[in-house]
């Protein structure tokens, strides 16, 4: 098969689409046959050098794919801890989901990473609740444009930062507040009964400024840094919480509970047209180095598609 | 009646035993005529000018006490928002609780502060399970000494943090593995579900790298300062949890649930014998400065507790 291989630690230009040997498939996996996948920001990291596959997975990035299983030719999406930038990939088929049935295969390409990670941190860690206010930092990205949809499916409040040139896509999408976080504080903006991170270091004084009382920060991303001073006496004065959660490299189990509770409470908030996925564009996997570029600079809304041509 | 008056911010020696007009009682209060009260941590803040009583609340120090409800004659204890360091303090009835049946008043004093801290931090927020291991910070003091009895009738394994001339004493309370924190790293030595942490700032990174996965740190004291570095991509990592949660400041309704969850689920334990109050010594209030000396200095085991008169 091909799959997009990194050829050393390094920018954009280090992905290269070339001819590799087909995946073997382990006790309990499926083999699936790829049409799309889709970029997310722990590729660029994996890219870089700084996000090493978890033992035992594949090599290739790509976090998330849909395609059909060869054996029964069903369609799928899958949860992966890697490879999805290829032809093939072998999946747990506790990690697969079926393609909700007014998308295109394609289309579910861009949900299994963004619905399992919004879901564990807002659901399982935060128990976000109908009424409460809800900010998402980052909103146009794959993760803020699925979690504005679903924290206002939810019943939330939802307050998000993003660019101004985003700002009335977001509202499209059900955001009831939008802040521009290159001209306010939005930490002056918005008190959040749950916070939805991706900027880690940078923004954890901010965060617990913005919280409000029993509020939930989860941390989903470290674009601001790995590290932070944290305010403990005003965490303690707000009574708050601070919570991280990676999912890549959580145990097999974790990861099947989590698609578990995406299908029961997810899958049918999207077949009722409640969540739709956001495309910013499509791209063959050749290009995959043009897709990391682009997601790269921030310029896009949603999700950018690989296709497996 | 008499009360602690603190007469300027200052060291202990601005604590004076002098006459001062009786409380008032509120709406849902009952007069409590003191017979004990105990010293708290933040007792010491206070009196350093940096922990000001909520709005409304007694001027005077005193954060429990046990006593006689005036108009009935009843023996009760309390969590206080402030005036325990008197003759007579006014209390929202739905902040007593009965004295347990095998205690004395006097012990009863001790318990209201640290049972209330204990369980809402524990049980309430960090949710601790029978097998899990708890790391107790301090366990020499008020705290940490109700939290290893605690935390061992939980079925918990208990781990503390202690200067070695206390080991033994808190192996007798329940904790199954001491650690003298002035010659071992406690982070090379257990990894702990739940942190019960009284340092803050100066601990935090250790904590987290103390942390089991899933584990939950909980910070209910700032010895060690009001800031600190947090290692976001290590909490991530563990997928772990960092809370705060002060007593004092927190509304009726939330202070009377917790009382209602103490008297449902730890009074039972004092009762049965499983949870025994410690007493370091007793001195009337009029030495309420030698007791927050001896407090000071963390020389002490479990409560010092001042009696009216």
């Amino acid at each position: 098969m091909r799959a997009v291989r990194i050829v050393r630690p390094g920018g954009p230009e280090v992905l290269e689409w070339v001819e590799v040997p087909d995946p073997t498939v382990g006790p309990g996996e499926v083999l699936v046959k790829v049409t799309a996948s889709a970029v997310n920001r722990a590729d660029l990291l994996q890219r870089q050098g700084n996000y090493t596959p978890p033992p035992g997975s594949s090599q290739y990035p790509g976090l998330e794919c849909s395609g059909v299983i060869t054996a029964t030719n069903s369609p799928v999406c899958a949860l992966l801890a890697g490879g999805g930038y290829a032809e093939m990939v072998a999946v747990p088929e506790a990690h697969t989901l079926p393609i909700p049935r007014n998308l295109s295969v394609e289309e579910a390409a861009t949900l299994p990473e963004v619905a399992c990670t919004v879901w564990s941190n807002l659901v399982q860690i935060a128990g976000l609740k109908k009424g409460e206010t809800l900010l998402v930092h980052g909103g146009g990205s794959g993760i803020g444009t699925f979690a504005i949809q679903f924290g206002a499916a939810l019943g939330a409040h939802v307050v998000t930062t993003a660019r101004r040139a985003k700002h009335q896509a977001l509202k499209e999408l059900g955001a009831h507040q939008t802040i521009d976080y290159t001209e306010q504080d939005f930490a002056a903006e918005v008190k959040a009964d749950v916070i939805l991170d991706i900027m880690g270091g940078a923004y954890l004084d901010r965060n617990i400024e913005a919280l409000a009382r029993h509020g939930r920060i989860v941390v989903v991303g470290l674009q601001g840094g790995r590290k932070g001073e944290l305010n403990l006496a005003g965490l303690m004065a707000k009574r708050g919480t601070i919570s991280g959660a990676l999912l890549r490299s959580r145990p097999h189990d974790e990861k099947a509970a989590i698609v578990r509770g995406v299908r029961d409470e997810v899958w049918p908030l999207i077949e009722s047209g409640a969540i739709k996925p956001v495309i910013d564009r499509r791209l063959p996997m050749s290009q995959a180095a043009e897709a990391h570029r682009i997601v790269e600079a921030s310029e896009h809304l949603g999700k950018v598609v690989l296709l497996a041509e």
